[in-house]
């Protein structure tokens, strides 16, 4: 993906056009922001080189940009607060980097609704307090929920951690406002709780990682405050005893508000950022929350009983202090494992019942493979985040890396999987995409790519092959 | 719609293809039968004469049906157990209708992963009990779940009495077996709890009522069963009272498992089938039910401390034999309207925040166009059921019903809402989805539906015009 010489050059009539559409300020071809702005938060994932940068104010900007990519068939990659895992905000080379990010206003809280409308760069945890205040919920919580924005959630679908419970990005979805390829502006889905007129394009755009539309506005449904929850950890001696625990408590009666996994290269890396107490013995963790009020210590009486008869240890955090430092280890696996090296990070979800050969699987990978591999799961719902840990100085390891980041999936789909339960396809897993389509799914996903973007300027080679 | 002579002979070579590639018993073209096959339970709306009517077993007699339709350009109109009410399984003139209702097999209930894969003429009903026998919950529950099927609920997206609390059919989908216009077989989705995988083509065919493709599989999600639900009854003096409750009572707390509108028209109606005592002065009733086990007294304590605010007068149920007659009445709508004439069914759906509005909008065309309408309403979603009654052999009040009908959906898209909150669009509501959608999103999914279904043989005339 190395930048061709003439790709600034070869969008002269274009940034023309974009200059004299959208005020000045709107329109950067400065390399230094160029290439601040050329990539995700994916680590080893090849990018290109940017011809301009939009940060468009509002909709119109937006469509005004998309005519002139249209006309004069530009790629456009559609960017916002750029907190992707899998490169699929990464420049191509000579495309017009579109970011929302500067469109960040909240349009609409409606209290008798419970639905909300906000521009597509409204950062998640701005939202989600501003609910708040009027006594209601946003679910969706990525790990990136204090920076990502509802316009990348929506066009990645992102998940999180009470998504266990409360369901994940699209689930909150209700319409959408997209820029088309050609500039033209859809309005889809409703702002009532029930609707079924015409096809759900709202679903369609959601999860398309830009590749089919541009994202400016998203309408969300809101929930009723939740109760804040209790937590309890438990600590195992193996993977396997954390994992049968997993299935069980499931199906043990209501659901937990959150269910993560640690595993000890996990609590090793967490414990070598910053010392939180882990017992020297666990093999593996699993944090568990309710949030159903005077319900919720039956609920975790009812996960530690069954942790103990798997072995665990638990112990139940008397209050919301004890609570937050019981999950801060959780919360720093991210960091901690960015400490060990670079990483490839993998996102595979398999049915809970295939959760203890999935993580048993990656660690005999990281074995075979001869690479530290950490891993986390949202556990409840079989979302496994295996870290690849690797020098990038040394070519050997970084073949490795990939092998195993690979194998990892491959993996996956033998165990009825899917290769990504919330971090999307982006650049990095589009090989594997095909795998899991088949031959019938990728034509179909091609039939509507072209219907939607018939010059393919689009977030070129992302989820799909170009 | 008047079948053009040559309809059945059209489908000549078409037809010797079916009686090659098919069992003898799953080929029919005698009259009678196709006859009894021409509709749904639509009142009230025009069908054609079809050719053949394949009632396939697997998804490869679906498959092979369709190559053959797609070869020689016949229509193919999918059905299962044509409850819909909205046309959309209505024959066309010369076309094969094509059902699953003997596709009837419960393929898997997975208790650890709580997710169910049936094939698509499994009735909601059987699906429900099956699953409840394992502790588990599959809450989508149209009027219809005795008889309609989940390949009929999926393509129609159908909703229910407990999508107030738990979603429509389309929250629950996880993944799809569709056979596709040139007779592929396309598998989308996931049986995983997360996956962003590639276009949510699942959701996309969800709702689409058989003009993108043939379902015959469906991959469910479930719930741990439920707790009964409590029940409570309140009667008002008037429509603006009992609506005025509908908001406030939502955004006081958790959600209700059910919330229920009748205005005084359908107390009338069913008081004239049976009676169950209702109030002579009740000029409005609102039911509720939370089954948020020892949380639902105080749930409906709640309910009643607002509706008396209002003017109320609330029943609490003491016991379930109790709860269920407060609720017979609801039920009875739909049977005690039959009995009042031929009818159209309005599906608006608005904010919850307009309701009232809606409703006494209604009130206002039943005495502008001279028709009674009775009206019903799934309260806590907004989504309202107008039934407009009039005399068949009436030509003028034929006439004016038709006005009233588009009226009403006129005055939910004024109010905010959508055309149809749960019933499709089919044949009925086609004209008015153009007008929800406009030109942008009709355009799109002509697109769309061109990218799948290029010949056009699929359910042709419903949702868009041909």
């Amino acid at each position: 993906m190395t930048a061709p010489a003439t790709a600034t050059a070869a969008l002269g009539p274009a940034l023309d056009a974009l200059l004299a559409a959208l005020p000045a300020e709107a329109v950067t071809t400065d390399p230094d922001v160029l290439a601040a702005h050329s990539t995700d938060h994916a680590p080893f994932c090849p990018s290109g080189t940017p011809a301009a940068l939009v940060r468009a104010r509002t909709t119109d900007e937006v469509a005004a940009t998309l005519r002139i990519a249209h006309e004069h068939r530009v790629p456009v990659v559609p960017q916002a607060a750029r907190t992707g895992l899998s490169g699929g905000a990464n420049a191509v080379d000579g495309c017009i980097l579109l970011s929302v990010e500067r469109m960040t206003r909240i349009l609409d809280i409606d209290v008798v609704d419970q639905v909300a409308r906000v521009e597509a760069g409204v950062v998640n945890a701005d939202l989600s307090r501003a609910v708040a205040e009027h006594g209601l919920f946003y679910p969706p919580d990525p790990s990136s929920w204090e920076s990502s924005t509802l316009g990348g959630n929506a066009a990645t679908n992102a998940g999180g951690l009470c998504c266990v419970k409360y369901g994940v990005t699209g689930d909150f979805v209700r319409g959408l406002t997209v820029v088309l390829a050609d500039g033209s502006v859809l309005h889809t889905g409703r702002s009532t709780a029930k609707g079924v007129a015409g096809y759900d394009l709202t679903h369609l755009f959601v999860g398309s990682e830009g590749t089919l539309g541009v994202i400016t506005e998203v309408t969300v449904g809101l929930r009723p405050a939740a109760e804040r929850p209790l937590t309890a950890v438990a600590f195992f001696p193996t993977t396997s005893a954390a994992c049968a625990v997993v299935p069980a408590y499931m199906s043990s009666g209501p659901r937990p508000s959150l269910l993560e996994f640690m595993d000890r290269p996990s609590i090793d890396a967490v414990s070598a950022y910053r010392d939180l107490g882990f017992p020297d013995d666990a093999g593996a963790v699993l944090i568990a929350q309710s949030d159903r009020g005077e319900a919720a210590p039956a609920d975790l009486r009812r996960f530690a009983d069954i942790a103990e008869t798997h072995g665990g240890t638990t112990v139940i955090a008397e209050d919301a202090a004890e609570a937050e430092l019981l999950l801060a280890g959780r919360r720093l696996v991210g960091i901690a494992t960015e400490r060990l090296g670079a990483y490839l990070a993998d996102d595979v979800c398999v049915p809970r019942g295939r959760l203890a050969e999935m993580i048993e699987g990656v660690a005999e990978l990281s074995e075979r493979h001869g690479l530290l591999v950490t891993c986390v799961a949202h556990a409840g719902d079989g979302n496994v985040h295996p870290n690849v840990i690797f020098d990038r100085d040394n070519a050997d390891e970084v073949r490795r890396a990939h092998e195993t980041f690979g194998a990892i999936m491959d993996l996956g789909l033998r165990l009825g999987g899917t290769i990504t339960g919330e971090h999307g396809v982006g650049l990095l897993k589009r090989d594997w995409l095909a795998k899991e389509l088949g031959p019938t799914g990728v034509r179909v996903h091609q039939g509507i790519k072209a219907a939607l973007d018939p010059r393919g300027i689009l977030n070129p080679g992302k989820v799909l092959a170009g």
